[in-house]
């Protein structure tokens, strides 16, 4: 029991240790040696936990697809209505950007299609921003004309092009930007009698 | 003379050949040598031309870069307003990123920040954008309370996300993705009584 939970603790911190380092070198030039160096366990316990880099890269954007599917159930069950769920969301995000490497480096591995066509992190994110404006859309909750695919792929965009340039800039993780991008989409996205809070409703 | 010529033919299809093997395998793993051999050159020649990679990438986001600067100009000079200038040019943007390796290149290593922070492709983009929100606000054409800095982050965001998520799906770069876009963005940016098309006014 103590040794599985050692394998446990030794997995996660391989996870961390590799999402730290694609953060900073990026997936392609970083080497398995620097990650099991910087997780403080030894290349062949690496090795028993990972066949290769590949496999390394698939575990950290599943534990952000986790974190993710965490975060929009979260907003979905404190939010009122679908569209402040998705608000609510957004600002998680960015929250969890800011505070979790394995998110950020999550999001860069499949944003830059790291691991091909398979990867899944950004559609898993893509598909429920769509879903929940469709919800939104019954609820009555979108102005005459919007249509939900594209505002799905505006929020999208949004999200993507704020977590690439925090690379850059971590101002752009700033809860103030996300809340001034809802607050100039809301007018043009809900009817005037939806009121809908371009800040998170609970934290 | 003629050699001359030959000397900036032979530079140009370097920088094309570096821009799509850095489009097509990243910036990191792009070999010198696929690159003279994509662009039919002596590895002589290339280093004829450029000292090593780092010079030829900084090659690909000037070129890109002096494409930026030509669309926003051409841009505000045929738009009536700062507001529609800025729809305009986002529309090249995307025309652009659609048929111009060199720009879409220049786009990613700028925004994966590759040449480090002296890198200024996104930059120059983020400063022309809030110039002509700030331009905008002058004219009388944003909503009140509206900021120019906040409303800019917004459209850099959209633009830098749409660019990134294209990699993996050509859609993003459609017509319709960008329009419908500024079509939910325009009302709460401008007031009721300015005319912006989403559209651009001009080819």
């Amino acid at each position: 029991m103590v040794k599985q939970e050692r394998a446990v603790r030794t997995r996660k911190s391989l996870i961390d240790a590799a999402a730290a380092v694609f953060a900073e070198e990026g997936y392609v030039p970083s080497s398995l040696a620097t990650i099991s160096k910087r997780a403080g366990v030894s290349s062949g316990a690496l090795h028993f936990h990972f066949e290769n880099k590949k496999a390394l890269a698939q575990a950290v954007e599943e534990a952000a697809t986790d974190v993710i599917h965490e975060l929009v159930r979260l907003s979905g069950s404190a939010s009122t209505s679908a569209l402040q769920a998705l608000v609510d969301a957004t600002h998680r995000l960015v929250a969890c950007l800011s505070d979790d490497i394995v998110v950020r480096a999550g999001f860069d591995l499949s944003a830059e299609r790291a691991l091909g066509a398979d990867a899944g992190l950004v559609q898993t994110w893509q598909a429920w921003v769509e879903e929940t404006l469709h919800r939104a859309e019954a609820e009555g909750h979108l102005a005459p004309g919007v249509s939900p695919d594209v505002a799905a792929a505006a929020v999208v965009a949004v999200t993507v092009g704020i977590e690439v340039l925090a690379g850059g800039d971590p101002q752009w993780l700033a809860e103030r930007r996300i809340a001034g991008f809802w607050e100039l989409l809301l007018p043009g996205l809900a009817p005037e009698h939806v009121l809908v809070s371009a800040l998170p409703r609970s934290g």
